[in-house]
């Protein structure tokens, strides 16, 4: 199973990266080597599909693939075309040759999935014959139902099911998909070999964990989370023996007729043997599966956009205290510059821990006071603010103030601006826009509050010896603040942030009506007032950069609301 | 034929809408009254659809609709629901009940649509019989198609095929509809009475235009575009006489017996009456039809989200030029305020220019310096930049620092803020994030510069009477230049817009690969510069204000495109 990160429409990357890969599988002999969903193009590729240039590219990049495969079966996600449909397809290839294709026949629509925009539906289940064991094949939805493709070939004899994907993460997935994978392993009384991609793709991260299911629907094996890397494995088949109950329609592709002697006395090197576990860690600890989804996500936004360095504007709190930690797993404490930028509103805690902070992770730290910026607009706009009263304006002009100092420091040092701002605070609109929401990727903006809290203390936990040093222990403790006017607090306008968290969590991510959230346990009048805040934001969303998919339903692709909406959620 | 402008999510402000519709119809002693697609909910509702609740309250709605309508039949478009699955539908209500439900059968999964991901396929053609007259029914795309469920109706005797449709707006589709409804009325022997939706909902405009074509292909009447109203049209069928081909799973549902005895010889109300054409005026006059389009889409982009008043930034240029002459034509001169903010690279003309503009649309003008603000920020970051030379940091942090005054104004007054770049510039990324693409609706985003000037020009023809005094001819002739430096001009970095206007098209609306766009007789290295920058500024156009859509292919949710994407066009 190659578990590899290639990188959208970089082809020929991609292609030699494929390359590479069979031919570490060759070299340790395997009979057969998988490769993700979509694997030549990177996923997913979205609307350059519709480009005919880009699919003649995918293709010519599949036969120059297929020259270079000769001893070892190769099947690699690939995109097929038939005059002008597309199909989201896996290739089958064997001695330099295409053997077969097969063509996705589920194809996922939600979420954050648009296939149907691009593909049809394919109508055929595959059996390739590999050393005289049938081996299905499917790509990712195909195996989320039971009336799926993997019933008819391991009816018509296939001992292992190939599944190929590019499974993007949030919390909890992984344990769902074994859940499914052992069914569809248990019913079909077939080993199931799950290959997905990994790496960051804009708002997606693909987190591996490819496996394999024996047939009694036990974990046999399970990839890293998070890495690339090859996993070898030798499972045990009856191959012809096994008897065919039926076979309606199941395309067979055999490659070699009978079983080639692999001459296994040859030692495999170490190295390829991937550090393998048949027990997640992660799923144990979710924190540590959040941290390496953030990490990956944004060292991978940096790398694939070619950005070498990042800085982010530190407030003295919490939210930028972990997008820093993150920031410094992914790209190292020397590609970072942290800016401070205080105001007359600042606390000297914030000061102090702002300071703390940069210096525990050992981070450059720019300080440059906002008040002479914020006095001079002030002065600027007394003609046309005549009469008026000060309200959030004089607020937004100070975080304005800040968004064009830090993004002039990205304009002139090419410098990725990493935002801070959390699920909790976009999901209500307490940010703003051009202000602390400038920047080209927002980390955690699919974390809510809670769980900032929480990957807080994971990284202090973890940090001080396998990680980095810790987050100052005040950032931890101290009243959550914008400290964008005198004593300000998150609490004067918001509910404690457990309590918001929940509320959120039923709207957004469960489409709770505001009849079904109050039923449990919520004030009528604060729930709908958190509602109304969540409607009222999506302009400020709509504009926000993207950020890491942690959670069932992030916003951006994954949750599309009309800006104007006047429904009224009762 | 009801062609109304409902509001996306408006439940109860599209019922009541939909009431005093029918209301007119039978006042007007209509036999049938039809109604737009998904007229109750508005078009797109997006992801409001997963919401339960949002179901419900459309379902109780529709039930509400169908108590009040007793004479007249109607068909409305509307949320059907069966277990879990989820139609885009037609009801035919008839006396106070609903009678029957038809499904739409093809779902558009491409452009900006994304019913697949809403919506299942109906699977039954429906005619429905009105006083002895057999009418088929289709929903929008359903006419799209030779075998779309309309052949089968007229199969079984439809005279009638209603067509519903909530299709957007872009520069010559009507001609395009034109051409297939008549197709389909020749190839059916039936009229076609084809009622689209009018208003406009985040980035698409409903242009309405309903029609109806006879059966031999000619167009028997029109309604206007981007008005709303009833259309009252007598049309003569041969009613049962019409012998029935055949009748393959064509569901009917019968309304009346017999011909219902109306008294004609009522007066209807004049009033009632819309001012029809039989030959669209519009589609002769391309400028008229896309000015009408910005109109609308910003006028209900205000009216829908409640603002009352909208601010723009003059430049002295063209295109803020044509945003004032749109907004004012939207909103009224006494609802526009606008800010001159002029630096010491702006130019005396630009400024006689803004002030003339201003003046000659009778709108209020601020005139606020930014030099200070733009010195002060380079005293600011003086130490951060030791060493490094001028570049276009500088000349962002003026647009930032014009944004940061423009947003204060809208924070402070409750002002939506206009936009003014055009789509060349987002095409190529000449423009400033947060700067001067700050604000909350992007009015020509989707207008090529070219059609900039030729808008502007046929303002000022039709202007100086019709509409509105006229833009400064200066403004029309002196070279564009964002003049944010010392005799900048755009030319300095792109080619002529005629040239980069012709170069985007053809890569972003048509998909053409910088090898074809070069067959066309454009150098290579221009187009690959050009294709490269459209590719880089992907990042932008995601945080861009929506604004709407004109041409066939617009940014948004029209052209999805992945900002990691390291895709080389050659």
């Amino acid at each position: 199973m190659a578990q590899m990160n290639p990188t959208v429409g970089a082809i020929e990357y991609n292609t030699k990266k494929i390359i590479r890969f069979a031919e570490k599988a060759r070299v340790v002999k395997a009979d057969l080597v998988v490769f993700p969903e979509l694997a030549i193009s990177g996923y997913p590729p979205e609307d350059l599909l519709l480009k005919q240039a880009f699919i003649d590219d995918n293709l010519r990049a599949l036969k120059d693939i297929a020259k270079t495969i000769k001893e070892t079966a190769a099947v690699i996600g690939c995109i097929d075309r038939e005059g002008d449909t597309l199909y989201n397809a896996a290739a089958v290839i064997y001695r330099g040759r295409i053997r077969g294709v097969y063509r996705k026949m589920y194809l996922p629509n939600y979420g954050v999935f648009d296939e149907e925009r691009y593909f049809c539906r394919g109508d055929k289940p595959m059996n390739i014959v590999v050393n005289g064991v049938k081996v299905g094949l499917g790509i990712c939805e195909d195996i989320w139902y039971e009336d799926g493709p993997a019933t008819d070939e391991a009816g018509a004899g296939a001992e292992l099911l190939v599944n190929i994907n590019a499974s993007p993460y949030h919390l909890g997935k992984d344990l769902l998909r074994e859940e499914i994978l052992s069914k569809r392993a248990i019913d079909n009384n077939a080993a199931v070999a799950y290959v997905n991609m990994v790496g960051g793709q804009d708002e997606l991260v693909f987190d591996g964990r490819s496996m394999i299911i024996g047939s009694e629907g036990e974990r046999v094996v399970e990839a890293r989370a998070f890495k690339e890397e090859l996993i070898v494995t030798d499972l045990d088949f009856e191959g012809s023996s096994k008897p065919v109950k039926k076979n309606k329609g199941v395309e067979e592709v055999t490659l070699t007729a009978k079983k080639v002697s692999v001459d296994r006395s040859l030692p495999i090197p170490k190295a390829l043997l991937a550090s393998l576990s048949n027990k997640s860690s992660l799923a144990d600890d979710p924190l540590r599966e959040v941290f390496g989804a953030l990490v990956l996500g944004t060292k991978d936004y940096a790398r694939k956009n070619g950005f070498k360095h990042a800085v982010i504007a530190l407030s003295g709190g919490i939210d930028s205290a972990l997008v820093l930690a993150v920031a410094v797993k992914a790209l190292g404490a020397d590609k970072v510059t942290t800016v401070f930028m205080p105001s007359k509103y600042t606390t000297k805690a914030s000061v102090r821990d702002a300071r703390d902070i940069a210096e525990n992770f050992g981070v450059e730290l720019k300080e440059i006071p906002i008040d002479d910026i914020f006095g001079d607009y002030i002065k600027l706009l007394k003609p046309a603010f005549k009469g008026t009263a000060r309200d959030v304006t004089e607020e937004n002009l100070q975080a304005r103030s800040r968004g064009n100092i830090i993004m002039a420091l990205s304009n002139k040092f090419g410098w990725l601006v990493l935002t801070t701002g959390n699920k909790s605070e976009m999901s209500v609109g307490y940010a703003t826009l051009y202000g602390d929401m400038a920047g080209g990727f927002a980390v955690i903006k699919d974390v809510p509050k809670v769980l900032v809290y929480d990957l807080s203390e994971y990284v202090n936990k973890r940090g001080g010896k396998e990680l980095m040093p810790p987050i100052p222990e005040s950032i931890l403790t101290k009243a959550p603040s914008a400290e964008l006017s005198s004593g300000q607090k998150d609490s004067d306008s918001l509910p404690p942030y457990d309590v918001l968290d929940a509320i959120l969590k039923s709207y957004i991510e469960d489409d709770m009506s505001i009849k079904e959230i109050v039923k449990q346990g919520y004030a009528h009048r604060l729930v709908t007032k958190i509602v109304a805040m969540v409607d009222r934001s999506e302009y400020k969303r709509r504009q926000a950069p993207p950020g890491i998919k942690i959670t069932s339903k992030a916003f951006g692709r994954d949750r599309r609301m009309p800006i104007t909406n006047r429904y009224e959620s009762k």
